[in-house]
């Protein structure tokens, strides 16, 4: 009895990511498998500067819930002004990354059988906080242009208690797809008809390989029905752990008092960290070099993979952000090239491990390619294209 | 619908402790209501130096779950060598201070409408974690010697669905108290009968007045009933939000998978400095500072209440730690208090905030002796003696 796991965690497995990413550690491996930023822009030197300057007793008291005041302040200006997040009805709280976003609007939404619908495939960091919560989970198939919104139309006329729409319509991860406006006008209307409120999960908007910024689903939220998770982790450092929220003050104020009893308040120093970076610094130019060293990188991935790879595998051609996703023909498994891969040392993420069901049969897998040196890239994708062929033949 | 807050949120109001603090930031007020630290002892000038050494990519990096090893090397070290906390059969996870402990404990072990068992009164954010789950409270009351545990068998009995107990045994919050050994032992016999797990909350235990440090429930668990929550808190400084829980490896397993869900990890660079922390520097004797200025800061307000309170009004004396409470004779409100007490600039947490149940009509109040300066004490004590005269006149 005592020994008893809740209802809730039993069936929660960790993170396949994570785990890979644990197996995978050993540097002689080729890291395909991570969701890291390439940490040769991290700007330590700037963040030792300013952890110096904040670190007194201040920032290492309690601090309220909501966050730093001030840089709730420089969010919802930096947010609003460039990207017209937010209005007068929403408001800013300053969270332990973006997965604590996603974590607090679901528990503050969803109730145990309530449905979340999604992208399929999506972020398992996503998928887990919303098995966490008891949420029946419909997965909705994804094209080039993200979430089909005509089968997100039937699953919401098909459900009743459908509680929240998650989406990562920039540079989704896993699949690195990013949905047309016309497409986030239609959602927000879908979502307006429906009365259901959206998860707007955007930690790559800004790493567009041609600088050019999508809208938002959140900057046409005229009506209140976006919570729109942000985050630091691929503009400034993962490590951290500071993201933010931008959503209606009703949400916000219950999201606040969930998260007093989860950690209390985010990082004091940190928080004040990143006050003063985007208050001292460029980030726009830091957020540049990411931008064009990504394009790089996936660049080369890709013509590689034009080259290289078996004419039966499929993938996508990111815009931005860290990732592509590849499918292997049907009946082949993304979960067996991945083993099979782990004997070569290069380190993929099974499609099955973003997969809204238990697939173990889902064809694709993930590639990150904001990681890998270019000299990797080359070596990992030739290493891969033959695992393939091996595969398929 | 949309609109619709989640029912394990619905009855959750905003910790009353912490809307105190915000009312009264405003430095005119006495502050006896703060659960923090005195600030004049922060290592802030080493703090500042570690943060510089470890401020490197591989801290800005994303981390495992589990936390930096070095950190939970050394705090398995330190808590098992010191205080004989843990076994082969525990491991250490590092969370985002003692707060997420008991919500990582309460994912995973309290399903919807299952029976937490914890002293009456408790510490709010525990309550709060209770309540996010759905768990049904039960409050023990509590005696100088914490809590009764002839109560607790009886709700043992009388309930067959407890999931956990909740204890703050040393120098407990609200009420200052500390649980003798031979009770330790019991409760922890009573786990063993009735097979439920027990939390053991102990963020203030080496706050001992005299450095006599009580030895933990969890150092005589040999059968892995305990999971002990820790923290840094409170011992080097809250607004970094470092904590752990030592707790058998099946539980702490799946803690770490519910901490995947909140926020991936604790911040990076913070698990490191702790980590050098706790290496380089003599972490006792700056524990034996507190120690120092706390006892003699609670033994000049204990002294003045005993001379201006009116004799009505029954309070505990604690042997460390950072609060005591306060009693006013039956029939009065600690609110009310409270609530006078906001005009004549002094801020203390009426009891009904640590009350197990809805109980505006609880009878104490709290008051913590870490946070104000002698002065403040001087002059605060006065001024709350004058108003218990004017409410009991």
């Amino acid at each position: 009895m005592s020994k008893a796991i809740s209802n809730r965690m039993e069936n929660l497995k960790p993170s396949a990511v994570r785990e890979v990413l644990k197996l995978t550690a050993d540097p002689s491996f080729i890291a395909f498998a991570a969701g890291n930023l390439s940490a040769e822009f991290f700007p330590v030197e700037q963040l030792k500067k300013l952890s110096d300057s904040v670190l007194e007793t201040s920032s290492l008291q309690y601090s309220v819930t909501e966050g730093y005041e001030p840089l709730r302040e420089i969010v919802a200006l930096r947010y609003g002004k460039k990207y017209g997040i937010g209005n007068s009805d929403d408001s800013v709280l300053i969270t332990a990354g973006g997965q604590q976003v996603i974590n607090l609007a679901t528990q503050c939404l969803v109730n145990s059988g309530d449905v979340v619908l999604c992208e399929n495939p999506t972020f398992v960091g996503a998928l887990n906080a919303f098995r966490a919560y008891g949420a029946k989970i419909i997965g909705i198939p994804t094209t080039n242009e993200g979430m089909c919104l005509d089968a997100l139309e039937a699953a919401l006329e098909a459900n009743d208690n459908v509680k929240l729409i998650y989406t990562i319509p920039t540079f989704q991860n896993p699949n690195g797809t990013t949905m047309p406006v016309e497409n986030r006008k239609r959602l927000l209307e879908l979502a307006k008809k429906y009365d259901v409120m959206i998860l707007e999960d955007s930690p790559y908007f800004e790493l567009a390989f041609d600088g050019e910024i999508t809208p938002t689903i959140k900057s046409f939220d005229t009506d209140g029905y976006v919570i729109f998770a942000g985050s630091f982790s691929k503009t400034i450092a993962p490590g951290i752990r500071v993201g933010f929220s931008i959503a209606p003050k009703w949400i916000t104020s219950r999201m606040t008092i969930a998260k007093q009893t989860q950690d209390v308040h985010t990082n004091g120093v940190f928080m004040r960290v990143v006050y003063k970076y985007l208050r001292d610094f460029n980030v726009d130019a830091h957020i540049q070099q990411y931008q064009q060293l990504y394009a790089k990188k996936s660049s080369l991935m890709l013509s590689l993979m034009d080259e290289l790879f078996d004419k039966r595998v499929s993938f996508t051609r990111p815009k931005g952000g860290l990732f592509l996703w590849c499918d292997l023909p049907k009946g082949y498994s993304g979960t067996v090239l991945a083993n099979n891969m782990l004997e070569k040392k290069v380190a993929i993420v099974p499609g099955a491990a973003f997969d809204t069901e238990d697939n173990i049969n889902n064809t694709g897998f993930r590639l990150n390619f904001s990681v890998p040196t270019e000299e990797n890239i080359k070596t990992g994708i030739k290493l891969l294209a033959d695992g393939i062929d091996e595969y398929l033949k």
